[in-house]
């Protein structure tokens, strides 16, 4: 048969598709994150959201990627080493119970020098890939855990992994600026001059953040703007520490519309050209890379 | 009468002590910090802890400092401006309705650029120059919000305050690393590799922390690593920030005995010379010190 399923299922977030013909024909979105799934119950967490789509007369295929497939997970698909090419992208079937269906999950990537790790990262890249076969360059990943990827020839040479979301988020809602940070809008002449500050002088970050703190009893300029430059801080620390990956380069940004924006505006004027691509439409370009790859 | 209570009170801790002649005669310690006070019953927390050492024959006097004098607390002690001399450090009274003590509430001390504020650090400070009247000099007060100090005179000059502890507590409790940072201990030589790694580029930051995990997950060198290099991330990039303060200089460290100790280990051959306090012993004093200034 002609359909089949495509699960991006990571830590936080599960988000399945029934396929025909490269087109979405259904969507679920859910909150079943891997980490949320209890008694290692991913099979029935899985048909809870597409039962609809299953049937007695032919087994589907479902094709996952992302952090189900760590050792948390379903089941662990090892990590492939780099230099790694996506077109040879292996993957693992978990014994399913349900005869309606069967599981793949792709494998993650692992760097032994400097140690890194990515899961369903190289998904969205062999969804890039699948449009742009002969791309020589950067991809950035922003997010969570945003990630800079050299590609060479289809293979990821080699990666580099900055906890900047993840610092953004546990900084926010954790520390002491939990107060100071509240805006939902970011001022981007306070994002610039904020990630200018870091390139001069990144060792100010732990002052620059208290700064934000004392600034705000003393002068109480509004939370935009020290959302702004805790966002500038961030991002400028983990620019200048990417910066072979993309000074004076081609660059290509993967990632949700909101991140792509900022990283666009802040980089804009320092490589030689950006293209930026959404996260979710390249998972399924990636995982139907694979599922051609595979037959 | 020459008996007096001394307390210090912090967002998350209270200590309460009796004193005379100079000598602690009962200590009272409880979690009753700032932020845990119900309904502003500052009086009746404090009585809870200090009512065994009260009489109606004649009333005592507490003298307290910290962030129970910042807005949130019992009642604002306006911040003194920079440069500042502590000899004519200022306080705020609150009403009591118990007639048995009188309260007196130390100020804090703002800077406005760069912007900066602290509470219950210029109390240590003033311990430490109690004896020490012609030093000029840095101290520095390692703790949730590092301080960095500069002393001339017996006046608070300029100082910078980094938020390296509450990074090290959040990243800990509250990021990926979490399951990679459980070790109670902390090796010196992985900690000063992580400090000389930063000194040489602090960029790495946010990639650094995220290989920590990767190296777990992949190599799994045991938690005691993971932990020591963390610690020497962040000291790194105080180290690094503050360095006008250390350089070539005589410094005294005031703070707990653990925190005292890495800084020393780091710093020892950095620096002109070290000599450290422990923060109890110099709040005491410092108190001590307000008090014979304000009779």
């Amino acid at each position: 048969m002609d359909k089949w399923i495509a699960v991006d299922w990571g830590t936080s977030f599960f988000r399945a598709y029934l396929i025909k013909d490269e087109k979405v024909l259904c969507a679920a979105k859910t909150n079943d994150g891997m980490k949320f799934v209890q008694n290692n119950n991913f099979e029935e967490t899985l048909v809870k959201s597409i039962e609809p789509w299953l049937n007695n007369k032919y087994k589907i295929e479902v094709l996952a990627s992302g952090m189900i497939g760590s050792k948390q997970g379903w089941i662990e698909a090892p990590y492939q080493k780099t230099p790694c090419n996506l077109n040879n992208i292996e993957f693992i079937s978990p014994f399913v119970r349900d005869d309606r269906f069967s599981v793949k999950i792709f494998s993650g990537i692992a760097q032994s020098n400097k140690p890194d790790v990515m899961r369903g990262e190289e998904t969205q890249i062999a969804g890039f890939l699948y449009d742009n076969q002969n791309f020589n360059g950067s991809i950035c990943l922003p997010g969570t855990h945003s990630k800079w990827v050299q590609i060479e020839n289809g293979n990821i040479i080699n990666f580099k992994t900055f906890m900047t979301g993840e610092l953004f988020e546990i900084i926010s809602k954790n520390s002491i600026l939990i107060h100071t940070v509240t805006s939902k809008k970011i001022q981007k002449n306070e994002l610039i001059k904020a990630v200018n500050e870091i390139f001069i002088k990144p060792e100010i970050f732990g002052n620059a953040l208290f700064q934000l703190r004392a600034d705000d009893l003393i002068n109480s300029r509004g939370s935009e703007i020290y959302k702004s430059k805790l966002s500038g801080y961030l991002l400028g620390l983990e620019l200048l520490g990417s910066m072979e990956f993309w000074e004076k380069k081609d660059i290509v940004l993967i990632g949700n519309a909101d991140l792509v924006k900022m990283y666009e505006y802040v980089l804009q004027k320092k490589v030689n050209s950006i293209k930026s691509f959404l996260s979710e439409k390249m998972v399924l370009k990636g995982l139907k890379n694979f599922k051609n790859k595979c037959l």
